[in-house]
């Protein structure tokens, strides 16, 4: 071996650059239980530090790719585009958009992870639509995406096996913070997808993993660059996440409110953010105009019968989204009042989504289950006028002591103040 | 449990302080192994970049320290004083040094560790002598620290588990140069040894572990602060290392040096150092005018008969003390001569050292054999005025083939110029 993990970590420790050929034996090495979990760590920790340059960064992203299989739907005429987001509090986007932008002529074969930490996962909002199932293997994968231009599956365990192994280490040892180490793990799932086109969604803001503007541009350049070096045309968009998106946080409701998307009575944040992610996508699949067809798409009625087909295709029972009432809904139902009158200035994504997660709408750990019943309804966000006493939001829960203990901490999610103010820029930049 | 490793880590990452009470956790836990290595060398590798302050060094250094046994010799009314040396090419300074200065009334409870790397270890170098048991239990250390006021052991496998757990990973995860790690890895097992007073000898240059002087002084400066706030009297000289200490490098031949240095014939920059170093150890003991005591025990034989006695109390034959030609000798010798005329302007240290545990006087890697025999005495040094042909090296090995394959590299280590110089001033400082 030409290599050796000591060496490797000591010339990242020093700042110097690792060589696209030991990135990929040591990845290679590291899945194959041949590297050491303590000297893998210790490699992370110092790119924390250190970083990775685009050269190593683009050879340690196909590596991880090429550790597991990689799609071809080359047979599929259809322009293969996907979605990513980040992670935010109510980001039920790819739900409305997945049939919509099928609609509209590009093939989307999307694969989601579940939700960790206050972010809800895409697969548990899914799996509240009784029968529909995530877990495709990769025969049912294709068919369905052949079949109906559209599918919304989890993450085969065939995908970038090297990037598991190595998020569950990052989890553990404080070194999940590193952009490179972030833009490689999504990118490395993402390209096994076998795209012709990709838009990013970068959250930003208090309800993001990356907080600050600067942080969040840097995680989406970085991003495009390794979409671009690996022949994917990669476009971004850093979107705020200052307050949850849309107005329900919660699972069986983020589909009821995906379901209003696409009957045309979406809220205005939804529905502007899914048909700005669904222009890049056309416009990546060739498609122009792109926001008229969506728009058409959600007018017709033909993006909710997309869904409505997709969701059979995946062995759901599709009355639900006929009549989203049908969904389960927790048995208790609480309220949150204005302390005052005024306009409100701040509606805390992160305090909703944490408040939500420990309800029941997401999970603290990987093995904790979802309640797709429970959920929080914002009535009032940034910019709306609220007087004293009146509902900032409604609160579905199943056990009244959980809803109690965080009742208090709900309420400093919201600040009042005397002076109205506009609601924050979503779209805040695209790159490039 | 109050504290979890990941939170540590985090914090440590983030550049913030850890608690004392975090710290003593931390180490107990992996000791026991309730915290994994990989977590663990993550943790390491942020130190590495972001170091420990005062307070939390002292936190690591009591813990590695109360992770195993300290020993108490206060039923012994001489002052316990100790040496130790970050480590140096020809370093042979513990063995006339020990006998010396317990003859002029400290007690030198000395454990010293093996060599590892170009840098020979006082345990390999003693084992030369035929019969000489550096492994003591506890009782025998103390019966012959008792009863000759001097001990030259290993390290005892109940003293400071942690920092033997913690340095194995560290070596194996590039977290190894970090002034902190070395300085409470060093100190845990010094103050382990229950003394008054401890001198260090912080090699700087070409073969010391620490390259330049900033970093020397630094460590120098961190030690003293560990064992003056454990209460233990520390006194830390800054000592040159660009070339081999004394004439001779390699083992046998260097238990032959310290017996020249005690019978008045040793080099003088050998001697020089022993001096040093012995007065300030008994300056700690409250013993004035070391020097002169040093140089009469020197004198009146007495040194060398403390050797002599120490020896045959660690089970060694004292005869090869008395007539050092009954010493191992590899059976091959070879010279190496001078390209050209001039003046020694260079003898470096790190090659000597290296070409030296290459023929087999030291370790590559910890489970190699000594062979006592082989070394390279050295007959030019900074300096000397040398003619073309003259001798600079004598090379005593075992293994004609691998003598052929390092012989080129021995001659880089000279370099002749035509002006005279001045060989390195040796103490470089004194702290404090």
């Amino acid at each position: 071996m030409a290599y050796t993990c000591v060496e490797m970590i000591e010339t990242k420790r020093d700042g110097r650059k690792l060589t696209p050929e030991s990135i990929e034996w040591l990845l290679t090495a590291y899945t194959r239980d041949e590297v050491p979990d303590y000297q893998m760590s210790a490699l992370a920790m110092a790119i924390v530090f250190n970083g990775l340059d685009p050269e190593e960064l683009a050879a340690w992203t196909e590596a991880m790719l090429n550790s597991g299989d990689v799609m071809d739907f080359s047979g599929l005429p259809a322009p293969k585009i996907d979605k990513h987001s980040t992670g935010g509090v109510g980001d039920k986007v790819s739900i409305p958009l997945a049939p919509l932008a099928a609609v509209c002529g590009v093939a989307v074969p999307m694969m989601s992870g579940r939700g960790l930490g206050h972010t809800g996962g895409t697969l548990d909002k899914l799996e509240s639509i009784p029968g529909f199932t995530t877990r495709l293997d990769p025969v049912r994968f294709r068919e369905i995406l052949f079949d109906h231009g559209v599918v919304l599956a989890g993450q085969s365990e065939t995908i970038a096996p090297a990037d598991r192994k190595l998020y569950a280490l990052r989890d553990a040892t404080g070194t999940v913070p590193s952009i490179p180490l972030i833009a490689s793990s999504i990118m490395s799932k993402k390209l096994a997808e076998g795209l012709d086109g990709l838009v990013l969604d970068v959250k930003t803001g208090s309800g993001a993993f990356m907080k600050d503007i600067e942080r969040s541009r840097e995680l989406a350049r970085t991003m495009v660059g390794i979409g671009t070096a690996h022949g994917v045309e990669t476009v971004a968009l850093v979107t705020s996440m200052e307050q949850p998106l849309g107005r329900e946080v919660g699972n069986a409701s983020e589909i009821m409110e995906s379901v209003a998307v696409l009957r045309g009575e979406g809220p205005p944040d939804l529905v502007e953010l899914t048909l700005a992610l669904g222009e890049v996508m056309l416009e990546l699949g060739g498609i122009d105009a792109g926001a008229d067809r969506l728009r058409s798409a959600i007018e017709d009625g033909s993006g909710l019968e997309k869904l409505v087909e997709v969701a059979e295709a995946h062995g759901g029972d599709p009355s639900v989204l006929r009549d989203p009432d049908l969904l389960p809904r927790a048995p208790n139902e609480d309220v949150m009042s204005a302390a005052q009158s005024g306009y409100v200035t701040r509606c805390d994504a992160l305090v909703v989504g944490s408040v939500a997660t420990r309800l029941g709408a997401g999970r603290e750990r990987k093995e904790d289950e979802i309640d797709p019943g429970v959920g929080i309804t914002l009535e009032a966000k940034i910019g709306d006028e609220v007087t004293k006493g009146s509902v900032l939001a409604r609160v579905r829960y199943r056990d009244e002591s959980v809803w109690e203990s965080h009742k208090d901490h709900l309420a400093t999610a919201w600040e009042i103040g005397p002076a109205p103010v506009a609601p924050p820029t979503l779209v805040v930049e695209r790159i490039p």
